[in-house]
C-alpha cells in the first residue's frame, strides 16, 4: 500500500522564506499568518490526510461508486470520512467568516487541498467542488441562498457541484440543449442532460446543489446558437423552503448513470437529467444594450462571471493536484527505489554486503525521481506564488499592485492547469516506471496514480485548449500587459542577479530559457496576425516553454533564499542543499528543452495543415 | 467501440518499394514474396484481426481472467478465438517448415504481429509467447522434444510461456533463487516461485509448456550468487509421455494467482509455483573450460543462448507492440476529431453550415494526430527493415551482409524496445487525449489503450534497462563496430541525396540529427571511462537522439521513394504525398528535439548523484 507524508515543511519554507507572507501586515489575514500559526493549520491538515484520506485511496480505486435503485453509494468509508472532514472545520478554511468560514486566504486553502488531492485525490474532489459552489453562490446568489444554501454547504452539510458538460459539447458552450424557461414566479425551470458530473450524487449528504449553466430559449421558444443565451443557475437536488432552509421534497434533477473511467474511481461522475427542474437564476437578470448598428444585445449575464470566476479557481485546483500526484508518486517511487535490490552500481558495490545494490544507485532511476521532485517543488513555488496573487488582486496595497496582481494570477492560470498536469501525469508515470512490473500490478497503487492523474489532463478544459488560452488571450490580453510584466520580472530578477557568482548557475539558464520565450512570443506577434493557424501550431511548445521557464524563476529565487541560509548557517542545511541540487538539475536538464521547442515554434502551421482531413 | 484497419497498403510499400524484399531472390523465402503474394497473406490476417479479434478486445479487458477451483477462466471468446487462430494457420505463419510450419520469414510474421496486437494486445500475446517458447524449443531441445511437444505448440494444440522473473528479481538474474536439482534420470526438478508469467495458466488449451530458468545448485546443495549457475528449461504444465507424446497427469506447476493489473487484462499474469516440477534442461550440459588461473568453471550452457535469443525476439514483438496500440489509437482519433464539432477555425468557419467545425481544423488537435502517425509509420519503417536484417543475419549473401545484418539487428533492438514503446504510449494518450472526457470514460475504449500500451515500456527489460544496453553495450561492442556501421550508412544516404534540391527539407535536417548523434556518441566516448555514471546519466537522452534520428533516416528514404513515384506518377498519389507530409513533420517538429537531447547528455552524472539517497 502507498504512504503519504505530506510536505509540510516546503510549504513553511514557501509562506516564510520565499513569498514571506507574515511580513504583509498590510494584507487582510496575512498579518496572522506566523509560522506558528501556518504550522499548527498544516500540521493539522496533514495529520487528517494522512491518516485518514490516504488510506481510503485504494479502497476508492477498488470498490468505486454504484447506483443502486436510483441511489448512488460512495465507497466504504467516504461517508464517514467527509463527515469528520466537515466537522474537523476542513470545508471551511477559506470560506468568509460571515458565512461561518474561517477565513484564511488562497495560500493555505490551496496548500491545503494538495494535501488532500496527495492523499486521495477521488476523495478530495467532493469538498473541492462544495468550496467552488458555495464561493460562486456567495458571490451571485441572493441573500436567502447566502443563509440557507451556502452556510449549508460551507458547514458540510451538503455538497456543491458544477453542471456544464453536455453529451455533445463541452468547451463550445454555444452548442448548448439545455433548456431554462422562466415561470410566472420568477424561476426557471430546466430541462437537458449533463454529464461527466464530478460528485454529480451520492449518499453523503442530504442535499446536492448543482450549479448549472443552461440556454434561455428567446421569444419563439427555441435555442440560439449563442453564447449570451447562456446563463448560470441554482439547481438543488432537494427542494428547499425559502424561509426556513427545510428540504420540502425532490426537485427534477435524476442520477441516469455512473460513468465507468480510467480512475478517480472514488469519485461519483454522473451523468445528471433534468427534467423541468425549479432553477434560480443567479446574478440578476442579463442587461440589455444597443450595439453600434442599434441592435439591442442582451448582455451575458452577471452570474456568467461567476461561473468563470468558479472556473477559474477550478482550473488552480486541477493545476495543483498535477503537484499532488506527483508528490505522492514520487515519495513512493524513493521507498522503493532505496529498497529494490538488482545490479551494481556503475561505479563499483554500494552495498557490497547485500546480494546486489539499491536501485536508487542508477543515475536513470535517479533522473526519474529528480525530475518529478525538481518539477513538484518548483510548481510548488508557483502554485503558493499566484495563489498569494489571488489575495494580492483583491487586497493588493494600491491599484498598481492590485492590477499586477490580477494580470499575472491570469497570465499563469492555463500554465498551472496545463504545464502541471501534463508533469504531474509524467511524475506519477515515471514513479510507477521505477516499480518495474511490480508497478503495474494494483497492490503497490503506483498505477492507480497513473489512472488517477490522467484526468487532470482533461478536465476544466483540456490541456490544447489552455495552450490556446495561452496564446490567444492571456499573452495578448490588454496589449500584452500581463506577459510584459512577467518579462519586466524576469529581467529585473537577472539584473539583481547576474553578477553574484553564487548565482551565476541559475541565473545564465534562466536568461537562456527567457530569450528564447520572449523569441517565441516575437514569432508569434508577427506570424499570427498572419495566419491564426500558427499561434495555434505554436500554442503546445509556447505552454511548454513558459511553464519551464516561469518554474526556472521560481528555482533561481529559492536557490537565492538557500544560498543566503546556508551562508548565514540558519535552518536545516540538508533542507537548502536539496533545493540547490533540485535548482541545478531544473537549469541543466529541464532549461535545455526548451531550445527545442523554440525552434519547434517557429515552424508554423503549414505543416500541421496541409493534409487533408479524409487523408489522415 | 474502438474500429480498426489494418494497414495493409502501408506494409505492402514497405516490403516491395522501401526495402525492395522480391527483388532479393537469392535469399531463401524472399523470391516467393511477390506483391501478390504478400498481399494475400496480409489482407487474409487483417480480415482475422478486425473481424475475429478487435471485438474481443473490450470483452477481454471488461473480464479480465480469473482463477476458480483451481482454473484460470479466459474471457468469454477468447478460447474459440484461439482455436480459429490455430486452425487458420496464423500460429505457424513463421515455424520452419520441418515443423509444419508455413516457413515465412520476419517480415511477414512480424507486420501479421503488429496487426494482432493492435487488434487485441492482450490476445495476441498468448500465441506471441508460443511462438517464443516453440521457437526456442525448436533451437535447443532433443528430438522427441521437437517432435512431441514443439510441433503441438506450433499447430496450437499447446501453448507456451517465458517463466524469467521472481518476486525479488527481474532483471538481475544472479539474485534467482527458483533452484533446479539434477535426478538419476538426467532430469531435473525445479521448486520454486516465478511471477508475472504471460499467458501463465488458462483453459484455452490442455497443456502449457513453461520455458523456464533456473539455478543450478553446487555440491554444497546451495545456490551461488552466480549467472554461470543459471540454466534454461523446459516445464511443461501436464507431464508427457517422450515416446508418444501423450499427456500422462499433472506436473508439480500450480498457479497461485492471477495477478490483477493496469492493463491487458484478457491476458493471464499468472504467478506460478514449481513444487518439485519434473524438468528438462535444454541446449545439453554446461561444458568445462579453464580460466587463465587454471581454475575450472562451468561456462553457461547453450541453453541461455536460447534463452536470450527468445529475449532478444521477445524485444522486437513488444517494440512492434508501440507501434501496434499508436496505430490502432490515431485511427479512432481521427475518427473522433472528423465527426466531433466544437468551435470553430480559428482561420474561419470550415463547416459553416453546421453548428461548429470539427475538432480536425485546430493545428494542436492535428499535432497530436500527426506526431502519432509519423511515429507509428517510420517505426514500422524500421521494424520491417530489422525484421528483414533478421532473415539477412542468417542467409545474407556473403559474411560481410550477414555481419552487417547482425550487427545492426543487434544495435537496434533496444532502440525498438524503448523507443517504439514510449512513443506507442504517447501515441495512445495522445489519441485519448483527443477525445477529451470521452476518452477518460471507458465507453470508447481509448483509455484501455492507455493502460494496455503502458505495459510495453516496462516487460522484456524495463525501457530504462534497454538505453542502458544500447550505450553499455550495443554502441561500444566490438569496438563500436555496430555504431561505425550505422554511421556510415547516415552518411551514404545523405552524400547521396544532398545535392538533389527536392530532398534538401529531409537531408539538412537528417544531417543536423546525425551530427548531435555523433556528438552525443563521442562525448560518452570520452567520459563515460572517467566515471560510468556519465553513461546511465546520458543513456535516456542518447537513446532518444538514436531512435529519433533512425525514424528520420526512414522518412527520407520514404520520401525519396515517393518523390520518385510521384514524379513517375505511379500509384496512389494521395499515399506517396501523405508520406511526404509525415517526413515533413517528423523533420520539422521531431528531430529539434535532438538539440536539446544533447546538452542534456552532455551535463554528466554529477546533478543526478550529487543528493545522498537518504536525502531524496
Amino acid at each position: 500500500m502507498p504512504s503519504y507524508k505530506a510536505p509540510v515543511d516546503d510549504f513553511l519554507f514557501l509562506f516564510h522564506e520565499l513569498l514571506e507572507i507574515d511580513k504583509r501586515s498590510d494584507v487582510p489575514g496575512f498579518g496572522d499568518l506566523t509560522p506558528d500559526m501556518t504550522g499548527a493549520i498544516l500540521e493539522g491538515g496533514a495529520k487528517f490526510c494522512e491518516e485518514v484520506l490516504q488510506p481510503l485511496n485504494q479502497v476508492g480505486d477498488e470498490h468505486g461508486c454504484v447506483l443502486e435503485n436510483g441511489v448512488v453509494r460512495t465507497p466504504p468509508g467516504f461517508k464517514e470520512a467527509f463527515q469528520k472532514y466537515c466537522e474537523d472545520g476542513w470545508n471551511r478554511l477559506g470560506a468568509p467568516e460571515a458565512a461561518g468560514g474561517a477565513g484564511l486566504p488562497s495560500v493555505v486553502t490551496f496548500a491545503f487541498a494538495e494535501m488532500g488531492m496527495s492523499a486521495n485525490q477521488a476523495f478530495a474532489m467532493y469538498p473541492g467542488l462544495t468550496n467552488a459552489a458555495y464561493s460562486a453562490l456567495w458571490a451571485t446568489g441572493e441573500p436567502w441562498m447566502r443563509e440557507h444554501v451556502a452556510k449549508k454547504m460551507i458547514a458540510g452539510e451538503w455538497t456543491g457541484t458544477m453542471c456544464l458538460t453536455e453529451p455533445h459539447c463541452g468547451t463550445d458552450l454555444k452548442l448548448m440543449k439545455t433548456k431554462a424557461v422562466e415561470q410566472e414566479d420568477g424561476t426557471y425551470r430546466i430541462t437537458g442532460t449533463k454529464i461527466f458530473i464530478s460528485g454529480g450524487d451520492h449518499d453523503m449528504t442530504d442535499n446536492i446543489i448543482h450549479m448549472v449553466i443552461a440556454k434561455i430559449p428567446g421569444e419563439d421558444g427555441k435555442l440560439a446558437n449563442d453564447l449570451s443565451t447562456v446563463n448560470f443557475f441554482m439547481v438543488p437536488k432537494m427542494l428547499v423552503n425559502k424561509e426556513t432552509g427545510e428540504i420540502t421534497g425532490r426537485n427534477g434533477v435524476s442520477c441516469g448513470s455512473i460513468e465507468k473511467k480510467m480512475g478517480i474511481k472514488g469519485n461519483a461522475t454522473a451523468v445528471l437529467n433534468f427534467d423541468d427542474a425549479v432553477a434560480y437564476r443567479l446574478g440578476g437578470a442579463p442587461k440589455e444594450k444597443k450595439t453600434e448598428t442599434g441592435e439591442v444585445k442582451k448582455s451575458k449575464s452577471a452570474g456568467m462571471a461567476g461561473m468563470f470566476g468558479m472556473m477559474n479557481g477550478a482550473r488552480m485546483g486541477v493545476g495543483i493536484q498535477g503537484i499532488a500526484i506527483g508528490e505522492v508518486a514520487y515519495q513512493n517511487g524513493v521507498t522503493y527505489a532505496n529498497e529494490r535490490l538488482a545490479g551494481r552500481s556503475l561505479t563499483g558495490a554500494k552495498n557490497p554486503d547485500g546480494p546486489a545494490d539499491p536501485i536508487m544507485v542508477f543515475p536513470d532511476v535517479r533522473r526519474l525521481l529528480i525530475s518529478s521532485r525538481a518539477f513538484v517543488e518548483g510548481a510548488r513555488a508557483l502554485a503558493m506564488y499566484v495563489s498569494m496573487l489571488f489575495t494580492l488582486q483583491v487586497f493588493g496595497k494600491d491599484e498598481k499592485e492590485r492590477e499586477e496582481a490580477a494580470d499575472m494570477a491570469q497570465l499563469m492560470t492555463p500554465v498551472i492547469k496545463a504545464f502541471f498536469t501534463d508533469r504531474g501525469f509524467q511524475a506519477a508515470n515515471d514513479a510507477m516506471q521505477v516499480f518495474g512490473g511490480h508497478g503495474y500490478v494494483r497492490d503497490h497503487g503506483m498505477e492507480q496514480f497513473v489512472r488517477d492523474a490522467r484526468i487532470n489532463q482533461v478536465y476544466e478544459g483540456a490541456n490544447g485548449i489552455q495552450a490556446l488560452d495561452l496564446v490567444g488571450r492571456k499573452m495578448t490580453a490588454k496589449g500584452g500587459r500581463a506577459t510584459m510584466t512577467f518579462f519586466a520580472k524576469l529581467e529585473e530578477f537577472i539584473k539583481e542577479n547576474e553578477n553574484d557568482p553564487e548565482m551565476k548557475p541559475y541565473v545564465e539558464p534562466l536568461r537562456a530559457g527567457y530569450k528564447r520565450l520572449g523569441e517565441a512570443a516575437g514569432w508569434l506577434m508577427e506570424n499570427a496576425p498572419k495566419n491564426y493557424d500558427n499561434a495555434g501550431a505554436a500554442s503546445y511548445d509556447l505552454l511548454n516553454i513558459f511553464g519551464t521557464v516561469a518554474l526556472g524563476w521560481m528555482w533561481a529565487q529559492m536557490a537565492k533564499v538557500s544560498l543566503a541560509k546556508l551562508k548565514a548557517g540558519e535552518g536545516n542545511k540538508a533542507f537548502y542543499e536539496r533545493k540547490l541540487t533540485l535548482a541545478r538539475y531544473w537549469m541543466e536538464r529541464e532549461i535545455p528543452m526548451t531550445a527545442a521547442w523554440v525552434e519547434r515554434a517557429k515552424q508554423g502551421a503549414d505543416g500541421l495543415m496541409e493534409l487533408d482531413a479524409a487523408a489522415f
